[in-house]
């Protein structure tokens, strides 16, 4: 079936104006911005990501997991910060591969998240690109007013936690790139999917509020985040390997090779929240996370100082510095 | 002098952190997300605007050019909705061809009209990309609630305004690419800078509010956004093109070759005020123009049926349809 191809408007009035069609102060995406009642006493969260073709996702990754990649970073910061989401704003430059059963396969990811997760579309702007894809998400979302969580408030003597399992995100990247050929094929599909597909973890991060100190979700990878809290907060952390909680792919990937280690706590990607609590919050951390169906561990603790010590079960220092994902290096 | 190259959190506190400082909610741009404490009484405006190099500016561009640029089309877009200008957050995809002295000049320019206008840098992203530099900007401002300006709203009868001048943006976009080269060198300049810098016209945007009954501002060109606010409103456009005001540059490129017109009220990029209002606003219109020094001119009226008829000195139709730019034909 061919049909004559859609200009921007019809773009947005097939695919994306659906999305919005459940926020009022969308527009119906025909206007020049959107509105947000703001609720009372609560202050609004505001969070940003992009993610280029080749560089944030691979250009043969199904469509639909885009979109839901692009939500869910999104929504994961929004989960660090203890936000509820309310809605988000899209920019989409599409390059020459794009047509249109991409971008409706792509609408689908974001549909079948915004029910998951209850955020709406509200705006956005689509152009053509002469180049690589490239994909803005602009999450909004609340917290109660002087209640967000932030990277700065960690105190000496916090437990550290995480939530999930470490290093998926990086093992299945090399997984996609083709690396790894030793593992199972069910633990290969199931980093891969890990890589492709976070899951926010904001459900917590709402529950967390009153009880955390400060949180951060794993983006750049345990030992660089970490690092950012530890850099925001004037202070050093002090993490021990054995009890960072890996997923039997990466427990077998560390098997096949020890020296994967480095991107288990130096890759990024993973989308699980790093949070500081104090010790005396550990019964209703752990409870209000079995609540959310998340797992949550303890994986080492703050301390007076600066940097991320990551130690082995002999209590001898892992790597003196593993540092994430940094862009321009 | 040589340095060693920075890395995103390099870029992030060198460039963009000052342009955070005096914005509380900005975290210092350390961490997952920014805060906004929404006024009482008032709604958030939210609009996003993604400008691409080789699309919506040319490569060769001053920096800071296209700093102010990408912060003014978003802020023309809160001027639309009648929203006074508070926030805004900025994804950067920077190309191979950035070095820190265009970041550099590029910051420049966002702190000037930060100053300018009155706006703060609040959150953002920044990515290397294999292609061409990518910006996005997503503006946040707010409005006394239920009062924004919307496109749906005109009514039959309304008159038409615009403000400024007409077609300034196309043909300047003209002259940048070595066209119109009959023209006087200061009308050449003086284009070339209306393409290159936009006046966003929010100081008038906020002062209709409670006057205009429909409002859009002109990025797709004069018909194609009065046709947005027909095709909303349910209405169709009459419009007397010996009334669009014109600059002197463009009044000279209508001399030479009187088929720009075409481009004057088809062409993109001006930026100005399109906004409809009931004849009995009239002298409140312009004496609030006056106040804001922005020169408003009255160009049609707003009629029952469909769509925008633009006809010369004699009434003749000018054109039965000339449509704006449009990514993606």
């Amino acid at each position: 079936m061919s049909e004559a191809p859609l200009d921007e408007f019809g773009l947005i009035a097939r695919y994306f104006a659906p999305l919005a069609a459940a926020a009022p102060g969308a527009l119906g995406l025909t206007d020049d911005g959107a509105l947000i009642d703001p609720e009372p006493g609560r202050q609004l969260v505001v969070t940003t990501d992009t993610m280029v073709a080749g560089v944030h996702f691979l250009p043969d990754d199904p469509p639909d997991q885009v979109g839901r990649k692009l939500l869910r970073v999104n929504l994961s910061d929004l989960g660090a910060m203890g936000a509820k989401p309310l809605f988000y704003t899209l920019n989409t430059a599409f390059g020459p591969n794009v047509d249109t059963a991409w971008i409706a396969g792509f609408a689908a990811g974001l549909q079948a998240d915004q029910a998951l997760f209850g955020i709406d579309l509200i705006g956005g702007d689509t152009v053509a690109m002469p180049g690589p894809t490239t994909l803005t998400v602009t999450a909004i979302g609340s917290v109660a007013r002087g209640c967000a969580l932030k990277r700065r408030d960690a105190r000496v003597g916090d437990a550290v936690y995480v939530t999930g399992t470490i290093g998926d995100g990086a093992l299945g990247l090399a997984v996609l790139r083709g690396e790894l050929d030793g593992l199972a094929e069910s633990s290969r599909a199931a980093l891969a999917e890990r890589y492709r597909l976070p899951r926010p973890r904001f459900a917590l991060g709402m529950q967390l509020v009153g009880l955390a100190h400060a949180a951060i979700d794993v983006s750049d990878g345990l030992i660089a985040d970490l690092g950012h809290i530890c850099e925001t907060s004037g202070l050093g952390a002090h993490v021990e390997a054995g009890r960072i909680p890996l997923s039997p792919g990466a427990q077998q990937a560390l098997i096949l090779d020890p020296s994967r280690m480095e991107s288990i706590v130096g890759g990024g990607d993973d989308y699980e929240l790093l949070f500081t609590a104090p010790e005396s919050c550990a019964a209703q951390i752990e409870e209000r996370a079995r609540a959310c169906d998340i797992p949550v561990t303890a994986i080492g603790r703050m301390t007076a100082g600066s940097g991320v010590t990551v130690v082995d079960n002999d209590g001898r220092p892992l790597a003196s510095r593993v540092s994430g994902y940094r862009h321009f290096q």
